[in-house]
């Protein structure tokens, strides 16, 4: 069954062009590390002045924890991270352990 | 070719409730005008307390202005529209002929 997931993040104005550039062109093993993980049709979006990234997958295996814990860990993933994160401003109301923050599907139409 | 489209809109404490009621029982003439219009795979997420409402379609149809100028004149969208919007809070940086204001894709992965 495919778990389609919604997340927002704030991103930071002085950080918008680096992440968008970073975007364009991303490295194709954390790309291929996402597909290792069941995660695809990605997408991010942008919407500014609010300065909000929202971002949407589908994940199509059976254990998403499992899975992501397991992109946690890649080496390349938390390099792409450290440039990236800089860049961001997490939500205030996020939960200790979180970055991005989840949000509820409310509503689904095939 | 896929148009993956995303935007964002405000909703109103005191219309979240009703807001995530309506949408757990869409009318199925509403849902099917969607479809009619080349609209598919379409989800709506809600983050609270920021209280912000994502949407994400994918279009596939050749003249989304075309299409969507279809969908807002249809009676049973607009007669939904009624009271949906009652519901929401347009971003106060939305162009005069939004209603939702849309996102810019910066990301995409298969």
């Amino acid at each position: 069954m495919t778990l389609r997931m919604g997340r927002v993040i704030g991103i930071k104005p002085s950080g918008i062009e680096r992440y968008k550039d970073l975007h364009a062109n991303p490295w194709p093993d954390t790309v291929e590390e996402l597909k290792n993980r069941n995660i695809q049709n990605f997408s991010i979006f942008l919407r500014a002045p609010e300065n909000l990234l929202f971002s949407y997958w589908e994940y199509t295996g059976s254990n998403f924890e499992e899975d992501f814990a397991k992109t946690k860990e890649s080496p390349r993933t938390q390099a792409w991270w450290d440039l990236t994160a800089p860049l961001q401003q997490p939500l205030a109301s996020r939960k200790a352990d979180e970055w991005w923050s989840p949000m509820e599907r409310v509503f689904f139409a095939e």
